[in-house]
């Protein structure tokens, strides 16, 4: 594995599986020559969609399994189920074993959080995992953490998502010490939750250990880019997420009922074409597609499960630079220059089974 | 007060006020001809803006008040100051003494709604108050709250705001019963917060009662209009608001660039300008201005406090609807015939003077 990245792929995960999943590694494969791919499901499926992908062949292995995750199951069932046995299992053991340098799935995203925690197991001092969003900004792509792995966290936990997001910040961004806010409401007296102050206060101290703490941010200020990572508890984190995936669908609807209201807008759309086209690239949401779990002892992303080859490629895109920028160790190296982080080390949290 | 709306109004409040607040009335007035004003301020820069809009005068009157409330000053400090005194407490009193139907203030929210919650007292049965926006949606325009009067929400308060929000929408839509979803996050087994499930569970029973209850909703589903009524706790309600503007703007300001990319979409531009003025009339938060406190034994409409006349003029109109419609009678129908409602009266929290 000198100079070639690994990404152990559950090729079962997502609606469009595995065609869309084989489809979008040929299409990253064209760009990163030096991609490799373990593709985790069921042989007779696989196979001939390599076949149609000859190019794919040479850098790709096939792993076969019989179980596959089912978009509703429930994570214990899952685990239950799928643990040493499913493609999703056995796309992360890979990397636990050292085979690969990432995984990557676009199944069921409570399973996937619940098999990746017990396989991987948190970090020395990291409770509980986060899942972190890549958010395309006014200034530039940001961090946004925690989507939804947890709900509820507190002080500590925000304290956690801020090293691993600045960390994930340092490699996307080359940003030696991005600038990190917490997410709070804006009225001042009841300035939020004790939990969010008490991070603050964390944060203000260790400002500098691989990055810059900027104080509180508005929801507004995720459109913004005012600060490069912006650390949440995940209900709302979630919440914040699609209630701009939303806006976003919404004003692109507003805009493209608007160019056919009437003659003069239609011919005004034509004229503008190319540009329309570039604003529609720019709003793709499969162009920023996956979810880094942050804070287990390897990495896992989550592609979108309704995507298709190109919305793959992008999350396939995303673990190769994780991989390529090693990812794990820049949050490691940020553990060890934080001046307070004096938790013990996070007891696994495990699933019941 | 037969066939009149009188409108009590907070004329100091707001970064362009009093002139911007004077000027919104006399635009709503032009509209409404039974609307009645009364201005609560500084009555030596009140009375020449009604000489430059003669025609308001009549429809007016004026109560001088010296003391005004600072947009930066706390909640608490605010009481202290300007309780009786100041032109935000005179313009709530003048609902409770019966004078006007309702009140309106773009100044400083915590103050106002630590005044109006102490000048008026929350409804019998209604613990905490909330503040709720008019959201345009895909479908239609629909409600939110709490939009952060209130952090946190336990499952009685998140279903006083369903009787609370229901009511607005009855007030607002003309719809006998409203759909009322619970703003939840999307992974089946961790599916949100205790509070909510119970919550859902007491709404799922009294549904009928003004109100349909729908079930969860995700953070998209607000943009979607999936429900006349979204019900969450102040906290998430902020920053999913606050979110949502962001990213409005964001994605205007990406077409506005895109339309500028080149000698083509310049041109397009131009031919489709009637329809893109109509877009960004339709996207001008200005339209849609103001919160409205529930909860309490009066209406008070809070205006954003930096927006100019047209803004005033949509803070000014949403608060005639409230009289006209006879807000507080629809919330005190709902209470009645909730079938589970059986929360004692709750006590007035009072901030701490």
């Amino acid at each position: 594995m000198t100079d070639t990245i690994t990404i152990s792929v559950d090729a079962m995960g997502g609606d469009n599986a595995p065609r869309a999943v084989i489809h979008g590694a040929h299409l990253l494969l064209k760009e990163r020559k030096n991609a490799r791919f373990i593709f985790h499901g069921v042989q007779e499926q696989i196979a001939p969609l390599l076949e149609e992908f000859p190019a794919l062949k040479p850098a790709s292995s096939v792993r076969h399994c019989d179980v596959v995750i089912a978009m509703d199951e429930k994570p214990s069932q899952a685990l239950r189920k799928g643990k040493g046995t499913s493609s999703m299992w056995m796309a992360i053991q890979a990397v636990k074993d050292g085979e690969a340098d990432v995984a990557i799935s676009g199944g069921n995203t409570g399973a996937l959080m619940a098999m990746a925690t017990f396989c991987l197991r948190p970090m020395e001092g990291i409770a509980r995992p986060g899942i972190a969003a890549i958010w395309p900004t006014l200034r530039t792509d940001i961090v946004v953490l925690d989507m939804g792995a947890t709900i509820g966290a507190d002080a500590q936990q925000l304290v956690d998502y801020a090293i691993l997001g600045s960390a994930l910040a340092r490699c996307l961004f080359d940003e030696k010490s991005p600038t990190v806010g917490l997410l709070n409401v804006g009225t001042e007296e009841v300035k939020g939750l004790e939990s969010i102050k008490e991070a603050g206060r964390i944060l203000t101290e260790a400002s500098g250990a691989g990055f810059t703490y900027h104080g509180f941010v508005e929801g507004d200020d995720i459109g913004k880019g005012t600060v490069d990572v912006v650390v949440t508890e995940g209900f709302v984190g979630n919440i914040a997420l699609k209630t701009a995936e939303g806006t976003a669908r919404q004003v692109g609807r507003y805009l493209s009922n608007a160019l056919k209201a009437n003659l003069m807008s239609r011919i005004g759309a034509l004229f503008a074409m190319s540009a329309l086209k570039a604003l529609r690239a720019k709003m793709d949401p499969r162009t920023l597609n996956g979810g880094v779990f942050m804070g287990l002892n390897g990495i896992v992303i989550k592609s979108h499960g309704g995507t298709d080859e190109i919305g793959y490629k992008s999350a396939l895109g995303l673990a190769y630079e994780m991989g390529r920028n090693r990812l794990i160790d820049k949050i490691s190296d940020t553990m060890k220059r934080f001046p307070v982080k004096a938790v013990p080390a996070a007891l696994a949290t495990e699933p019941e089974a």
